[in-house]
């Protein structure tokens, strides 16, 4: 077998067998939106929880779920209703939508780093065709927001809302919740598994590009002056293969990437360590996985180092995980929209000594001229900068705007010890694309063979997250020896976690055919013998050997 | 401590421990939307891992996951789009939308089952005070759609779309896909644990009415005319307290109540039964569990039997489960609407012999008169039933329509065998809501006891179920003691499936009394004599025993 047509046959494959298989189809479907199937269904809630307890080691994380349905103030405060979005362009003549980046891909080395003018100049000096009708005819290139809206709520009560891009905003605005839980002691986590969407305008390369998808997101919060001492001696001998910003492809370890520079957050560096183990854990070719940083103007202004997780595929070379340091962008963000704290309290070594120099009120004037209103201006009058000239304009708390004049206030010099102080904490997030993830594992286990000189299908899937554990045949439905297979199914059946199917149809040679197709690790064969002596034929699914083993053995 | 102010209690402590939480809290929240949070979120996975086991058990079921954005066309076929919807009105004096029925409440004794007229006749004759403001000023009450609805694609590429008011949809409509996994042997089931979506017009009563919540549904395909054996036995030591339409409350097995026909299916009668287990095994009181059967005008026109599991608790009986038996409905709305077949093959035990009296063509004046057509001609004539009279015209597969005359056709009359038929399978569906599950669940665990004159809150908690499976207490953290107790719950943190919480801040009673808030069924504490010979202290949430073993016997 050729690799041409590969992606078809896999694609096709895929669909037949019950991985993964366009939503709505009878209905005409739905572009982006993807269903798992009898077999994918399993195999995606086993790698979804395979993450979760991968990261539940660390000791120091917990798992969330938050609504997908957002309200509109949540995300404007996160920066997705002014920012999250592609540049659209329509076709004049059969109306289809198309991203303006993806139409100059032929044309431009990397249209998607252009901005709007730029596009929409080059758009109408090449006119590429529609890809849905041929026509040359572009409207005017806008910036189309890619998240799906809503409204929550009925009749004039309905407030806007959105459903999620990600799942990491529910994670911030629960901060407090988070601190509250591990006791304010820093660093701790929160990890969400989940749907996000994405409303794409022109969805492409299936798995690869959905409308809805399963993401896996952590959002690791940590004290920016704190020792961390992330141990990085695990990797020391399985360098990575990383591309930094404005350098070429190393193989190094993850401890030298960090002595280097390359890596700028020891954290970071652990984060991409544990990523590299689950992905190989679940069936990722190590040789067809890299980490590439990307590039200052590729980076959002406020992160100050991020790591790309990229799998090598049918699809070439394709981001599947981003691990972000944040800074404290996104507290801080959710706090001046709220005007509510999202802080964690580093206590000093020693106490501190701060001298204060400002202002406060002089009694004896202040008192009969603010009356009961006193006590508010003394408060916000401490709060004015030494700088402050009067008489000036205040506000109080409570909404009430007083003038205090010179007469009134007194300098306020002292000095007062703390024994620490509130910051806003900092977010590493390692951010995962579960679909892609599924999609490359699949990939990388999918294996064209020849078999008596026919195509054979063999998908080497990791045992860790087979959608199957065992399938259990009867060599005929007859003298109970279906009987005893079905029963042997039912036992392993029973059996939490585990997954047996049961097949009965054609010859053993095409059953096994068929649960290699799927990945099923071991086949177990019900015969005549097993009647008379209780023992069963095991052959692994990899090297084709097959053993007698008692049944009481497998359960 | 009094019953008094319970659910008050019970709500702020979940708020507090970081159970369940008002979503987006500091940007004001949105109604109907809920977090699981720190110690909820993990609660929520193993519940509907739990869930998914327990029917797989079953041996002939798979899971799937389908998108919860769905086209319009899908939720117009299933009927959502034109039924569901809840009666609104909304007051002139603030806007507020609420439900007619819900105002009408204290007025009448079953509001729900009135008609529009009906609601808006009794609304204005009672004008009851708006909740918000407490006016008296309703608009014309109208029928609300509850799907949240969205726009899939952007621009007019732009298709209507909703959120899925439930996940059995996606299932229906991969009936072919299924089929072909069981190799075409039904029974079988599809089940999906997912979100579901219900844009309430007055969210209320907590967990119980959610506008985002999260449901278990499995969609169990069966054959109508088969002998389908299911075991009731396993309960028949185990009486259910059923609730039968116009009948009384009995405690009865279900064999009993099958054979009495109060049940009217047997796999029905064997899914209730299943459903008990399942709820009894995650922590609901078996004495607080009841199934009700709807009432013949409460149940869908096309449904067979329903059967709701209700379990008591802060807000009364509570609808929690239901199981119905949906007869061919689901499969035959979409297979009306895409034209699509949605069908099994039934092989009859004998082959039939059916006789044909209908229409053929006269091959001799049929194929000068319709040439290149004749045989799209014969198709459709064949198609006619006997009763056709000609001339008459008829509509061929290409869209062309022809006039038949008598001349054209002669009668057909013949014998043909047929070894099987096809049919529409009908469907029994266990549709699970998670949220008001896992509230009962709390709400049956949660108890307000006294120790040393304190109130004192015990959470008893199913180790199945539970947040957290063990909490790690260094006595002190000096003299390695917080590093023995650190690698210990290191250890349990890594053992698949478990979660370790650590807790070094107050004495041990506080850390055992915030251990037993949340419901960890063990604690371990870590001291000086650990140091010297490897023990710790092991102690028992439920009985408050306390043994020293070994920490090798506990990883």
């Amino acid at each position: 077998m050729t690799e041409d047509g590969r992606l078809e046959r896999l694609s096709g494959m895929l669909k037949r067998r019950g991985f993964l298989l366009p939503a709505f189809e009878i209905h005409g479907g739905a572009k982006g939106l993807y269903d798992f199937g009898p077999v994918g269904g399993r195999m995606r809630s086993r790698v979804n929880q395979r993450w979760l307890d991968h990261w539940l080691q660390l000791g120091n994380v917990v798992e969330l779920s938050c609504p997908t349905v957002t309200p509109y103030a949540v995300l404007e405060a996160s920066g997705h209703v002014g920012e999250f979005s592609d540049f659209m362009t329509e076709c004049g003549s059969c109306g289809e939508a198309s991203r303006a980046d993806t139409l100059l891909e032929p044309h431009h080395p990397n249209p998607d780093a252009l901005k709007r003018d730029e596009l929409q100049a080059l758009l109408f000096q090449v006119q590429p065709p529609c890809p849905g009708c041929g026509n040359q005819a572009w409207s005017e290139v806008k910036a189309q927001n890619l998240m799906f809206n809503t409204t929550i709520g009925a009749g004039d009560s309905g407030r806007p809302g959105f459903l999620r891009p990600e799942t990491a905003q529910g994670m911030f605005t629960s901060f407090n919740a988070l601190h509250r839980h591990f006791r304010e002691r820093l660093p701790f986590g929160a990890m969400q598994v989940g749907k996000g969407y994405r409303n794409e305008i022109a969805p492409r390369q299936g798995m690869i590009r959905l409308r809805e998808f399963n993401m896996a997101e952590l959002e690791y919060f940590i004290d920016p002056e704190a020792e961390l001492n992330d141990d990085l001696s695990p990797w020391d001998d399985a360098p990575l293969h990383l591309i930094s910003d404005g350098g070429n492809g190393v193989e190094i370890t993850l401890s030298e990437a960090c002595k280097q520079q390359l890596i700028r957050h020891p954290t970071v560096a652990r984060f991409m360590g544990i990523t590299r183990d689950f992905l190989v854990d679940i069936g990722i070719d190590p040789s067809r996985l890299r980490f590439r940083q990307h590039e200052q103007d590729e980076m959002a202004h406020y992160a100050v180092d991020c790591w790309d997780a990229e799998i090598e595929g049918s699809y070439g070379w394709i981001e599947c995980v981003g691990i972000a340091h944040r800074g404290c962008y996104d507290l801080e963000s959710h706090e001046k929209a709220t005007g509510k704290t999202l802080r964690a309290r580093r206590e000093f070594d020693e106490p501190r000594t701060i001298t204060i120099d400002a202002w406060t009120i002089d009694g004896a004037t202040a008192g009969p001229a603010f009356k009961a209103l006193a006590g508010a201006v003394k408060t916000a009058v401490e709060a004015l900068p030494k700088s402050t000239s009067f008489p000036c304009e205040i506000s109080l708390e409570n909404g009430a705007k007083v003038v205090v004049g010179e007469e009134h206030v007194k300098p306020n010099q002292k000095t007062i010890k703390e024994t620490g102080e509130w910051y806003i904490p900092h977010v590493i997030e390692p951010a995962f694309g579960i679909d892609r993830i599924i999609w490359h594992v699949i990939d990388h286990a999918y294996s064209e063979l020849e078999k008596n000189g026919e195509p054979y299908t063999l998908m080497r899937l990791s045992p860790t997250i087979a959608p199957v554990d065992y399938a259990v045949f009867p060599l005929f439905e007859k003298d109970g020896m279906g009987e005893l297979a079905w029963n042997l199914h039912q036992t392993l059946c029973k059996t939490s976690g585990l997954v047996s199917m049961y097949d009965a149809s054609g010859s053993i040679g095409r059953r096994y055919a068929r649960a290699d197709e799927i990945g099923v690790p071991i086949c177990i064969t019900v015969d005549h013998q097993s009647l008379e002596d209780g023992t069963v034929t095991v052959r692994d699914r990899d090297t084709g050997e097959q053993h007698r083993i008692t049944i009481d053995s497998l359960s």
